[in-house]
């Protein structure tokens, strides 16, 4: 048994800086298991740990470079002798940063991991610490909803703003999706209409719209800043709540979001960003486990469906395929760049 | 007994809009008191009122004119046959918006009254709803604060930007008020820093200070907007909240505040308005009763004190004295203003 792992040096372009290399296979402590791995997403918190800008730091090495990739499954293919709450072809995934999933196999402490369903496509148990829980927090923690209330997001594509739009629909919140303007535009719009928003519009017809007029606009989600943020807080309802959770739109370099006393004085509308270790602070573990494990209810009863995604093989020429793929979500201006999960041969 | 009494044409240009009359006495019918009036302040509500663009109308008229003045307090002079719970010599102020107390004498009905102490100072009495009230929520509702703690507030020379350094202190709260540039700078940061304030800045002061690093400053409180809310929020600790609350720099013509990722992303700083009515909404009338006895008892205790305010003699020149003060009022870019209280002779 061999193990390919990816491996990289801090590097402003994390694209350039990695490399997959065979590895010899690890030794298996009393209390560890080794997993093969399925699946593992590529996030924007992989590039800022690959960037040297996170501050948790990989837990595991090749040489001097770090291995990286903190969410993922994996199916069992050994246990150490101390190990008893899992068994040899159970699926887990990681309970925390730092572990480093971009590897064909990898051994790691039993207390890491979290035991999902065996039933569950790989691709979405990947996605459930960071797909399905922050889109699950967003509308849970950042506003109180009521059935008829709407909301409205931007970055409709991605794949939070999908799940927030499944978990919407059983709460009776009506969802405006908002995306880019783009060729493919009434191809988006069938796709995410029928995946359950309610009105799709491009950032273009945003401005001239009349649909959203006398809609109870409580809550928007915002994952791209500047003018797209501007747009979508325009449509706000008295004492609406803005989020912000990303700057897909590059505010990094100081844009700045025109706020008017109109929107925080007279309209009364409330800013704030969301963070998802905070919401997740305010849960025991208990509560983040059932979170996960019902979650996975939720997909087997079809309420979530496997959102929009990339697959990236992870086969012979993975170092060729995983470059493409991080230069790839490096560039969040790029039109139709969807999330991308590895997938492991 | 005469009775003179303002009365107002809606107006753009409230202190053009005025004129004093003498008017015949009301009736006194069985559930009502006659109060001679003792002090009232002149509000930016007031002003709001006069201008046409506030929803509560005034309830009593002189012809077709309206009688401004939403607060205020007055000593009973005679009571109605029906009434029990106030005497001949109780001094009271208005439980709500409407009355009209910018008159010499005036007859309310009793239930609309709540008795304050005798002991206190009528210009105190005069602001405990507007000055008092407010400065206490913005500290009490809007962010949990805690000993050590720093605020920071634009426009302190304000009389609501006064008592909330009186209430920050016996919470162990510290306060760094800010004021714009002017002349006499020494001599209002005197008078700040011994009212209460530890550290006082004018706004040229506050780009080049560095006697804010490392403080913990977790709460801005702004009725300015513009430049000088964007200065005091970059001094703003992460997780902290900023609240409007007012506009004195003329914001309504839709100057915007520049709205950074650094600070709702990165510092995750909270932005929100302050509403006198929804913090009072969320409170019983006993509640609100029993905080406005607290304050007296605060000012016979000493901790809250007069602030400064410029009194307007209600006499035989009270016309053009009056509108005087509505002009000033009125122009809010004005440095030195203070709150105006009209006292009656």
């Amino acid at each position: 048994m061999t193990t390919q792992a990816l491996s990289f040096r801090t590097s402003a372009e994390p694209a350039l800086s990695v490399r997959v290399t065979a590895v010899p296979t690890e030794g298996l402590k009393e209390n560890e298991v080794r997993l093969r791995m399925l699946a593992a997403p590529i996030n924007p918190l992989d590039l800022l740990v690959m960037k040297g800008i996170y501050p948790v730091k990989p837990d595991n090495y090749i040489g001097d470079e770090g291995i990286p990739g903190y969410d993922g499954v994996g199916e069992i293919t050994e246990r150490g002798t101390a190990v008893e709450s899992l068994q040899v072809g159970d699926r887990v995934i990681p309970k925390r940063h730092g572990l480093g999933t971009w590897r064909t196999y990898a051994t790691f402490k039993a207390n890491d991991l979290l035991k999902v369903d065996k039933q569950l496509d790989p691709r979405a148990a990947a996605i459930l610490k960071t797909g399905a829980m922050p889109a699950y927090l967003l509308l849970e923690d950042m506003r109180s909803l009521k059935p008829g209330d709407w909301i409205i997001q931007n970055g409709a594509t991605s794949v939070i703003a999908q799940m927030v739009t499944m978990f919407a629909k059983p709460k009776g919140v009506k969802v405006i999706s908002v995306v880019r303007d783009r060729t493919n535009l009434e191809e988006v719009r069938t796709r995410l209409a029928s995946a359950g928003a309610d009105i799709v519009l491009s950032e273009g017809e945003l401005k001239e719209t009349q649909l959203l007029d006398n809609k109870r606009i409580v809550l928007a989600l915002d994952c791209v800043w500047g003018a797209s943020a501007e747009a979508i807080a325009a449509h706000l309802s008295p004492g609406a709540t803005f989020i912000n959770f990303g700057s897909l739109g590059g505010a990094e370099n100081g844009l700045a979001f025109g706020l008017t006393q109109q929107l925080l004085f007279w309209k009364q509308i409330q800013f704030r960003n969301f963070r998802l270790s905070q919401c997740l602070g305010t849960r025991t573990d208990d509560e983040k486990n059932d979170l996960l494990t019902w979650f996975q209810g939720l997909f087997g009863h079809g309420q979530l469906r496997l959102p929009d995604l990339d697959v990236v093989a992870w086969d012979e020429s993975a170092e060729d395929k995983l470059k493409a793929a991080l230069a790839r979500a490096d560039n969040s201006k790029e039109l139709g760049v969807r999330k991308q999960v590895i997938v492991f041969n």
